[in-house]
């Protein structure tokens, strides 16, 4: 039995999750906004009670200092010393990473290189693990990358039709996130179908604020829509997926925008918020496109129409496809993307039960018993499966 | 029985058929180049004679000249006024051409507000048809425009998931290119397959120098790789087709370039030129891949790969596909490509005969005969396809 805190660090946040080892129950979690700020906010939640205090946190090594307190404190633990492993959160692991890695010094100068290819994520990442290292500087930590889990795909899905030598000297290759969300759920679904996973060919959706799809064939990622960043595949909450590259000079062109301004707006102000032009919150666009706007409608449309898509393409990609996964925010709760993502599928062995598909945020399949391909609504756990990988690396 | 000429013009060319309609024969054909440069070079060729003259062709208005002079010197015609029609390929109508339309003033005012979109081609096929207009005043002319097909996309799959107010002040939204392509295949493969039209959900791949895949469903373009622009879609010759638009700053960035330069390289030195590094043409790179050419292979590898996915992703829009259409230089002569394209496909429905495969430049049908989906080889004729529409034009 051993305790184990999955920290995911953002440039003005922190998230936490205390684990009880090999059990996989959650001790405690919770989140720290606003560092740096006036008024940061520290909410943390144990046995269903919640702890929300405002105060000033001027930076990340505070945070964690007072994140530690409070665990003891709060008789969430008794002494530090029963924590035995923290696992980070990292975007970004670059072609270096394809597997969580215990972090030594070496480890963080290879984080730092990777930077210049997220350059948001990856330097809050690294101050995470820096702050806890101050804290706990004989825990063992270790990162867990959203990369890692897609560097299995093969040259032909990860290659840019781009000149080589781009990819050579600067990395421009297809890389794709969510990767420790794609895995959880696709080692989920095998467990739901009672299958060995190096038998399925499974197409997993993530879609939240961010979306991605994923092609995991025996268990390993072979193609995913996002790309080089998160940017990429479909449409998302505020982010564009593809568009026609020759739009970024034409809009610069038009607007008088540089080139980041643009692709600010691509990330920003673009996907559902863009075509809805109110709001970048499915429930909210859901909401309105039952009153009837039209716009609310398209953005759905839009949204979903893409992911459609890509469901027929990995299938063509694996020669088809033994079971379709919905997980993260919208996945997990949206009966009606589902439904639309899903309609017309029939022709390629898809036959979902409109009834099954009203559950919301639970282990569900909602395809009908004689549908050749499966649909599971999985609720995902990035976090646990950072414990589960900080277990695995500390034992070993 | 009546003579129509078809022109195709270039910024520094000129493309032209001459048809005997109804009966669609090709009374002659040929090609100006290079004019407004030295040693500009005229062909043409007549009952399977070519001619070919090398001289100085300072502008369009001379080729036409030159063009029509030829065509009574050689007796193809006998008098300028046995030609009833002139038929135009102009790449963008916009939103405001559907279908082909008689050229006149206001049409010609139109097109030269269009060329905002096409900054490289419209201005060039104004010039073709005021030289032609010039030369025969009294000639009815048709523009046949490569958007017009597509103009019957839902707005759920012509909009970008960017900022709407994008769509009604710059035009910005997916318009899609090949289109007179597109259709002529398409009502080709409902006569060799025998059914209406009406009836089919076809699959459409113009795989050429530019390639782009077509969702015909009802005889309607439905969705198309294509985009804003002819880069967006497919790998090809030359171009990406759709790659993370991130990577237009960060390739600024890297390399000093500006963002036009960057679409430069896009549009020219990527796609199966990029990356193999030595060849746009598919006749090299499988000559060097069945060498063992690595960059050769993975540059196919990418190629089929792309349109691969557009199949399972365009048989999903369509709930279905009834048949899949090969055409353009690549899709009609390379069975390698096509062998690509169509590996796996078994689970919807797709059974194909190597053995028919092999097929080159030839009408035919590749598909096993119990094959759910059919699999057709058309060879493309947007120049009949432009005759055709100039007759049903001038007889209205």
């Amino acid at each position: 039995m051993s305790k184990i805190i999955a920290i995911n660090a953002g440039s003005s946040s922190l998230k936490f999750q205390l684990f009880e080892m090999p059990e996989e129950r959650v001790i405690s979690k919770g989140l720290i906004e606003r560092i740096g700020l006036a008024n940061s906010i520290f909410t943390i939640s144990v046995n269903d009670e919640k702890y929300k205090e405002v105060m000033d946190i001027p930076n990340h090594e505070v945070a964690v200092k007072l994140l530690l307190d409070k665990l003891t404190e709060l008789n969430i633990i008794q002494s530090l010393n029963e924590i035995e492993g923290i696992g980070h959160r990292v975007v970004h692991g670059g072609e270096i990473f394809n597997d969580s890695v215990l972090i030594t010094e070496e480890v963080v100068e290879q984080l730092i290189k990777l930077s210049d290819l997220a350059p948001l994520h990856n330097p809050a990442n690294i101050i995470g693990i820096q702050a806890c290292h101050a804290a706990l500087p004989n825990v063992p930590a270790v990162a867990v990358f959203d990369t890692a889990f897609h560097q299995t795909m093969p040259e032909s899905s990860f290659l840019y039709s781009l000149p080589y030598d781009y990819y050579e000297k600067y990395g421009i290759r297809k890389y794709g996130f969510h990767g420790t969300s794609h895995k959880y759920v696709s080692r989920r679904a095998a467990e739901m179908l009672g299958r060995p996973i190096e038998q399925l060919r499974l197409i997993s959706c993530h879609l939240g604020n961010g979306a991605s799809i994923a092609a995991i064939e025996g268990g390993k990622s072979i193609d995913t829509s996002m790309g080089f960043t998160p940017l990429a595949g479909v449409a998302m909450g505020t982010r564009s997926g593809n568009i026609d590259p020759a739009l970024i000079p034409f809009i610069m062109d038009k607007t008088g925008k540089t080139a980041d301004e643009v692709l600010d707006v691509l990330n920003k102000k673009s996907g559902m918020l863009g075509v809805s032009g109110f709001s970048s919150d499915l429930r909210d666009i859901e909401q309105e496109a039952a009153k009837g706007n039209n716009r609310a409608e398209l953005a759905l449309e839009v949204f979903a129409n893409r992911i459609h898509k890509y469901i027929g393409s990995y299938s063509a990609r694996m020669s088809g496809v033994d079971a379709i996964i919905f997980t993260a925010g919208i996945g997990e709760n949206s009966d009606l993307v589902r439904a639309k993502v899903l309609h017309g599928l029939e022709f390629m062995g898809i036959y979902w039960d409109p009834a099954l598909n009203k559950i919301r945020g639970k282990e569900a399949f909602i395809n009908y018993p004689h549908s050749p391909v499966k649909v599971l609504v999985i609720p995902t756990n990035e976090e646990v499966m950072i414990a589960r990988d900080v277990v695995s690396l500390i034992t070993k």
